[in-house]
């Protein structure tokens, strides 16, 4: 089996710094598929880079291992770590970048990376992405245990990303945590958080607040033809804000942490 | 021997949308070569990514399994297709976006995808590019025969992309369907709509025209030194309007949809 | 085991050319692995290529042929050519795009590629990094020999590209030569061109001069937390200019070709 190593960065696409890292992986272990999940991560922007990993390391094979850099404090004493999840690992900083990872998994496991002749360089000064989390990566998914790259430690950093609240029978609030390309706007409150209500019933009878208005919910995107800012769940079960063909941000003035409500 | 998926999108580089497509493959067929022919199809521009499918799958290798998916009315009725030439396949919505494929060949299938036991989830609402065309495009390139997926129809959507058409024994008229990067407006005229005519003999006495001005066609980039406007047939035998070292587009005010005529 | 094949182009990553060469590659080799370097090089800028290609192959494992498009000469009766190292071959035009591998090292062999056999097609006008460059790294991949591609030539193109100078026996004077996405100057100084005195030694005791100003040397970036600019020798051990969480190049006006100096 190819085992798969995705790679998710602040890097951006034109320096040759992503490529770089690859080469390292692929010195190491050439039979692996690398996928980047990103490269344009907001600069130094921890918490973005938490919620888009959080968002899509499960819609990779088992045994996947998940490279994560946005490393403002490279070359200080922050400390390399991987965390572990019951069929995925996961390699970067101990900064919060895999806060996500923590705040939706109640087993983890969390490992100092001491073992540093598994880095291309010990004394690397600006690069911890290609000298020390790529090779990891690299070795990780060909099979090196766990335990050979350092102990467990439980005093890692954790952001406490902002997680819906239930404040009352029939409210849950929440609060937009990703816009994407398209201008749509991705909220955490997910489906299985509404209980066990059928998504048929939350649709005939749901309503979504935000900035004050009430918002309709729908099913699909091309379920309207007007510019209105609608609701529906995306196909990830999350709670989205949606113009049809046009820009929810744009057109509402919405960002990253407004507060989003939907009365069951 | 290990089969190419290609993946086109209006998604952008930016959001992990892309990412999780080739998470999905993976995790289906994990021996594939997964290539990206572009994110970056102007949003929900059909016959832009029509035109961009159009112009690269033929350099792919046979049973090279496209996946295409500009899809403004995702999560509606519009059904999925795969459409098969002689050594191609190509998956995505029913809504034109293989035009190119239609109008360049005879002999196809297309066939309706309704085996939906091979999709991620059934019930997707805003993301078939990851829970339907993925899974099928990695199914596909896995050997499942095409007679698996779903019936053969010939009501499919073809949005009868403009040919160029022979206006006298001597007149070819067409238009512009594409800018490069570099601002050099390809057309749809290509060397063999020109007949059986040498490519030499073309060079020696054609002419080409644009907006009311006569455009001398040349051979290669460098062999010009001026910032003209010049027409060449570029390495795919498409017409195509440059100027040296600068921009066709930018100096010409040339765009998308603009007549281009040559006379033998 | 899979070699590696990577690509440097200014092709941009909106249009599909890039894919095109990946296609032509893999129906002649699909066990590659295919590494974008990037694509984004400034439109013909020769010297930024060579400069990026420099950074950043020697990550790759041994026998990676690296496929580089720069090439403002396309169709002219510029040479395709390979350039061998010990263990990595570079395959491109003839232009200078190669000048820093000349520059660096002792030993090295550059071929005129002739065996237009291994061509996709031999009057390809305006595409060679598909139509020549692409087909020849592949069959280079897959075990063709050197020789089998044409003969050695001495008469190809050198750039002389800026290499420090040691103006007294405590003064070396460089420029910068690459500026990175976070805004880092990056300049030719590399620790070695130092002699042999240690890393310390040099935190310790060594003056950076840029523009009549003297910058203070760190070791890492979070070293500092004010927005001064300062200097450090990054992961590659090349004498670079940065602004802690800022840009150097936005806040001091650091451009390209800029002179930089130590003094030891």
């Amino acid at each position: 089996m190819n085992r798969a190593i995705t790679l998710l960065t602040d890097f951006g696409n034109k320096d040759p710094f992503v490529s770089q890292m690859k080469g390292v992986i692929l010195g190491i272990n050439d039979e692996v598929q690398i996928v980047d999940i990103t490269h344009e991560i907001s600069r130094h922007h921890i918490r973005e880079a938490a919620v888009t990993i959080g968002m899509s390391y499960e819609y990779f094979p088992p045994l996947t291992v998940h490279t994560c850099v946005v490393d403002p404090g490279v070359g200080s004493g922050r400390r390399p770590i991987i965390v572990a999840i019951d069929d995925h690992y996961f390699v970067g900083p101990d900064n919060g970048i895999f806060s996500y990872i923590f705040a939706t998994h109640d087993i983890y496991q969390v490992i100092h990376v001491r073992a540093d002749h598994y880095f291309v360089r010990k004394d690397s000064s600006t690069c911890h992405g290609r000298d020390i989390f790529s090779p990891v990566a690299a070795w990780l998914a060909k099979g090196v245990p766990l335990e050979n790259f350092g102990d467990e430690i439980d005093d890692y950093i954790n952001l406490n990303l902002p997680m819906p609240q239930r404040t009352s029978e029939s409210n849950i609030e929440g609060e937009v945590i990703y816009i994407d390309n398209f201008g749509n706007a991705i909220t955490n409150i997910a489906l299985k958080d509404l209980g066990t209500i059928s998504k048929h019933e939350i649709l005939q009878r749901s309503k979504v607040l935000c900035k004050g208005s009430q918002i309709e919910l729908k099913s699909y995107y091309s379920d309207v033809n007007d510019k209105a800012l609608y609701a529906l769940f995306n196909s990830n079960d999350m709670l989205e804000l949606f113009v049809y063909r046009g820009s929810a941000v744009e057109a509402n003035g919405i960002k990253i942490g407004d507060a989003v409500g939907i009365v069951v």
